[in-house]
């Protein structure tokens, strides 16, 4: 008896599977308590995440399944402020890897997107609170001269902290504290493929992209809006600040293989997966898991 | 003091809730047992439904927080044939009113939309089941003279049996037991609005809604593969087997305006709510919710 090698469609659920971890049987999901700010959540703490936190009982309490940020603490720059010095404490603490990778990138801590931020957080740190992320992803694209349907994608720099070496959208980027999500999407494009905001603008908003994984550094619920941008068959991205090191424009089934290898930057390959949805590329009567594809790009807790 | 009137996102919110209801805390969702065939889930069954098919030694055996089809059904076809003798019996009984609406059309039952199916079941009984059922709906739209998106409704005929004299897509209809996506979608076309399938085969298939709802006649757990067809200006629906008495031609803001009304078939809104994200007529930055809708419109239990 021979093992059949996983198809496509296989390594893809793996991958969805394996982004939606903190979902699956297993995970500590069920042994996490609520992060809490001003009596709502926020994020998710692991157990030994929550210890560590407890021992500085002036800027976090605990209550019955749950961990707040002191109630003494009644502003928005109260919190940050001394939420940031804990961290700043903790970072002496080897074990905390996450904090290795300190950004000096400032994120808005709110239950929902729409919620006015009731602290922001250092970057690096808000996996140890499981505290949802919120990106812009934008897949960029055009129909060769055959009529194909091609995307660009970003090979990113090999000395990147994160990811390095990975394929990636044609832009992408994190959503700062107070920062718009078109004006993140037309800055991320300047700045990583040199898009000038008059072509960056006419990016199309689709819908989004959510999942939450967990690994040795905490916890990552993260929510991506979705672009879509049809470029001028002429346009070439340039290489902007660094961050990636090339760009490749790629027929849409050379994509497809792709997403599914270890070449690709995980979430990127879902924001794709999504936009192969979108544009028919994959279709219900051929494709098993459709709906479980879908279900898998847009899982919340 | 005087209260807001609550904004059309406040109400598209309400909406997506009220058809994920079945999530809410209050709901059947916790005190439901599995209902499995062949040791696997295929929906929810409801502490009353179970207890009445607990009459049914024969069919239907109970085990440790689930209820199976009695294993000595060893087939696709002696399970179909059993729990459709036990449904006949059943039709007798006033109180299951969902079963007034028997209509002779069979729905495959399967733990997942690609697996093969373990056996079928009556139409107006797989909420009893808590089955998942699957359906086509299509999103015909053109752009009209003046260059603004515009969105075919249909009306729904008001001796219907189910939401009479609502609004709904150009065309939809459930999945029968072992008929293709696509194929359903062009006989519906052609049926309700007269579409050659010349036209409706040109609908590009875009995705799927997802959602789970109870009411007194049990758990509707329901998936929906999503089209969207590009119409010829010219193009006028007529109306086919007498399902939708009428047909409109609206701007889409009309009928964005419309999904919030009591004229709208609830999920035939939310598949336009979908339609609205993917073609950007809702953007992140103006509309509060956008996280929100997105996940709302693919809920998977």
């Amino acid at each position: 008896m021979t093992a059949s090698l996983p198809t496509w469609s296989e390594k893809m659920l793996q991958l969805l599977r394996r982004m939606n971890n903190f979902y699956l049987p297993g995970s500590t999901l069920h042994s996490c308590i609520r992060f809490e700010v001003e009596g709502e959540q926020v994020g998710w703490l692991q157990p030994k995440i929550a210890s560590i936190l407890s021992r500085f009982p002036d800027v976090f309490t605990s209550h019955g399944g749950a961990m707040s940020v002191n109630r003494c603490l009644d502003s928005y720059a109260k919190r940050s402020e001394a939420v940031d010095q804990v961290l700043q404490e903790l970072r002496k603490d080897e074990s905390l890897t996450c904090l290795k990778g300190w950004r000096n990138e400032k994120y808005a801590v709110m239950p929902r997107f729409c919620d006015t931020p009731l602290m922001c957080m250092e970057r690096s740190a808000t996996s140890l609170f499981g505290v949802k992320r919120y990106g812009v992803h934008l897949n960029g694209y055009s129909w060769d001269d055959s009529g194909r349907l091609c995307m660009w994608l970003g090979h990113r720099s090999a000395t990147k902290q994160t990811y390095p070496g990975k394929l990636d959208n044609l832009a992408a980027g994190g959503l700062a504290a107070s920062c718009g999500v078109k004006q993140t999407m037309v800055k991320e494009c300047e700045e990583e493929a040199c898009i000038p905001a008059c072509i960056a603008e006419k990016a199309r908003p689709v819908g989004t992209v959510s999942y939450t994984y967990e690994d040795e550094e905490g916890v990552f619920p993260e929510g991506q809006f979705v672009f879509d941008l049809e470029l001028p068959l002429d346009f070439k991205p340039r290489i902007g600040d660094g961050e990636v090191q090339n760009f490749y424009f790629y027929p849409i089934e050379k994509v497809k293989e792709l997403l599914v290898t270890e070449e690709f930057k995980p979430n990127c390959a879902l924001v794709v997966l999504d936009f192969l949805i979108r544009h028919s590329v994959i279709q219900p009567d051929t494709e098993p898991y459709y709906h479980e594809f879908v279900a898998g790009l847009h899982k919340s807790l």
